[in-house]
C-alpha cells in the first residue's frame, strides 16, 4: 500500500473555517467537491473550481475522503442522515469541535454504519489555514490517518495523538482553556491597573512588551514539565507557602481596587487546599494535584 | 541639582531577595551596608565586604537610602519600630510585596515621620537581579525616585509609575495574576490530557513547544490592549457568543475527564455576563467588562 497525495477531497460544511479549508485544497490543485446545506455558500469557491454537490451523499461519493466542518456533533447526525445512499465504505475525517464523550459516540455510531472515521481539531484560525504554523490534530484509527495524511498537511501540519477519538477534542479543549488562561490572565491584570487610571494600552507596553515574553517563556515551564508525570515538586526555589501569600495578595489588592474577586479567591483556594494535602514546602507546580482532581 | 551615582546603600532584610540585592550592589563596587535581624544572615556579604549594622537606625543612617526588602508590611512597621534614632531625613525604599492600600498608608506613615518614603516591587527571582532583562517597578515622589535612579538601576531596569504609591503594588499583583493565570491554564490543561493517559511531558511539546509560541504571542494580544481603552470590541473575527461556544466545550469535557471543574465553570459564568450585558456579536476582548466590576 503506498499512501499517495489523493488528488480529490470533499468539503462538507462552508462557514468561515470550512471555506477555508476547500479554497487552501483549491491553491493547492486539488479538485475540491464541496456541499452546504444553504448552497449559495459555495458560490465563490465555485467560481474558484469547486465543484458543487447537490446532497451530502454526492459530495461524500465524489472524493477519496470527506472534510466536514459543522457547527456541532448534534447537527453533523443531522446532516449524515440525510445521507440517503448510506455510508458504508465513505471515508468522513470531522473537524468540528464538541467534547471527547461526543467524539467517541460519533466514532462508536460511524462503526455501525460502516464509515471510515477519523476525528480531528483545527488549531489555527481561517486565515492562517494552510499557512506556516499551522497546526491540525487527528485522532482514530492510524492507518486511516496514514492514508490522507499527505492530502491533510496542505492544511497544515497534521499531528496523530492516538487512537481514542477523543483524543483530538480533548487536547483542542485543554489547548483553548490554555489560551484563555493566558488571554483572561491579561485582561484581569489591565483591569487591576485600569482601576488605578493606568490606560490598557500603556500597561500592555510592560506587560507584553517585557513581562510576558521574559518571564512566561515557554521554554521555562516546558522545562519543569516532566516534574508533572513524577508528581515531584521540590520546593527549593519557592515553595507552595510562599506562592499563596502572593495569591493572598492578589486577591486582596482586587477586592481593594473594586475589580472582580471571584476568579483570584478561586487560585487562593486550589491553593489552599493543595497545601492541605502536604504541599505546603513543594513549588507551584503542585497545583497540578489540584486541576487534576474535581 | 546632579543625580549622581550613590557610592553607598543600605539592605535591610537579607532573605534570599535581600542577599542578592545586596550582593549585585557589592558586585558593582558599590559601598553597601547591612542588617538583619537575625545577624547570622550577613556573614556571607560581610564576607563580600559588606559592612554589618548593629541596629536598623545605623543601617539607615550609614547610606543616602535604605533599601528594605521585609516580609510584608506589618513586618516592616515592626522593623522601622526600632529605629530609636528616628527616621527624619533618612530615605527608604520599600520592595516588600503587599496590597496597593497597604503601600499607600506606610507612605502616609512615613509622611508624618519626616521619612522619605518610595515604594517599589521586584518583577524577577533572586537569580536574575542585576541580570540583562531584571525590572523593578517604583511609585511615589517622582523627584526622590530621581535621585536614586543610578543605583537602582544597578538591580535592573527602574521602571517609574507614577506618584500614586500604591501603583508599583498594584502592577505586582496585576503581574503575578497573569503569570499564575499562564502557568494554572497550562497545568489545567495538562490535568485535561492527563486524564486520558497523555504524559505532561508529551502534552508540553505540543502546547509549549508550538501553541504558546505561536498562538499566545504577545504581540498578538498588544496589538489590541488600545481597544480596551476605547471599550469597542467589534466581532468580526470572532464573537462572544462563539466564544461561550468553546468556553462550553472545555467545561463539559473537563467534566466528563473528571478533572477540576470550577475555573471552567467560572469563566463560562463570565462570558455568559458579558453577554446578558450585550456583547454577544462583540469579540472576545469585552470580557474586560467581566474582570472590571466585583
Ligand atoms: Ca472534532
Ligand atoms: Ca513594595
Amino acid at each position: 500500500m503506498t499512501f499517495q497525495h489523493s488528488s480529490a477531497v470533499s468539503v462538507v460544511g462552508l462557514g468561515p473555517m470550512g471555506a477555508a479549508l476547500a479554497e487552501t485544497f483549491l491553491g493547492k490543485g486539488i479538485s475540491v467537491t464541496v456541499w452546504n446545506r444553504t448552497p449559495g455558500k459555495a458560490d465563490t469557491l465555485v467560481a474558484k473550481g469547486a465543484h458543487l454537490a447537490a446532497t451530502v451523499d454526492e459530495a461524500m461519493a465524489a472524493s477519496p475522503f470527506t472534510i466536514a466542518c459543522i457547527n456541532d456533533y448534534p447537527t453533523m447526525y443531522r446532516v449524515l442522515d440525510g445521507a440517503q445512499g448510506g455510508l458504508r465504505g465513505r471515508t468522513l475525517v470531522n473537524l468540528n469541535s464538541g467534547t471527547p464523550s461526543e467524539a467517541r459516540a460519533m466514532a462508536d455510531w460511524a462503526a455501525e454504519q460502516g464509515l471510515d472515521y477519523l476525528d480531528g481539531a483545527i488549531m489555527v484560525p481561517p486565515t492562517l489555514v494552510g499557512g506556516p504554523g499551522s497546526v491540525f490534530l487527528y485522532s482514530g484509527p492510524q492507518d486511516l490517518f496514514a492514508r490522507h495524511r499527505a492530502t491533510l498537511a496542505e492544511l497544515g501540519d497534521p499531528r496523530f495523538l492516538g487512537a481514542d477519538p477523543g483524543l483530538a477534542v480533548l487536547y483542542n479543549t485543554a489547548l483553548l482553556h490554555f489560551m484563555y488562561a493566558h488571554m483572561n490572565g491579561f485582561l484581569h491584570a489591565a483591569a487591576m491597573v485600569g482601576s488605578a487610571g493606568v490606560p490598557a494600552a500603556e500597561f500592555a507596553e510592560l506587560a507584553l512588551g517585557w513581562f510576558a515574553p521574559v518571564v512566561l517563556d515557554p521554554a521555562g515551564l516546558a522545562s519543569q514539565a516532566p516534574s508533572l508525570d513524577d508528581g515531584a515538586y521540590p520546593g527549593e526555589l519557592g515553595t507552595m507557602v510562599m506562592n499563596l501569600n502572593a495569591l493572598e495578595h492578589i486577591a486582596r489588592a482586587s477586592a481593594e481596587q473594586g475589580v472582580n474577586t471571584a476568579w483570584p479567591t478561586l487560585m487562593q483556594e486550589l491553593a489552599e487546599r493543595v497545601i492541605a494535602q502536604g504541599h505546603g514546602e513543594d513549588n507551584y507546580f503542585s497545583m497540578f494535584e489540584a486541576f487534576k482532581r474535581p
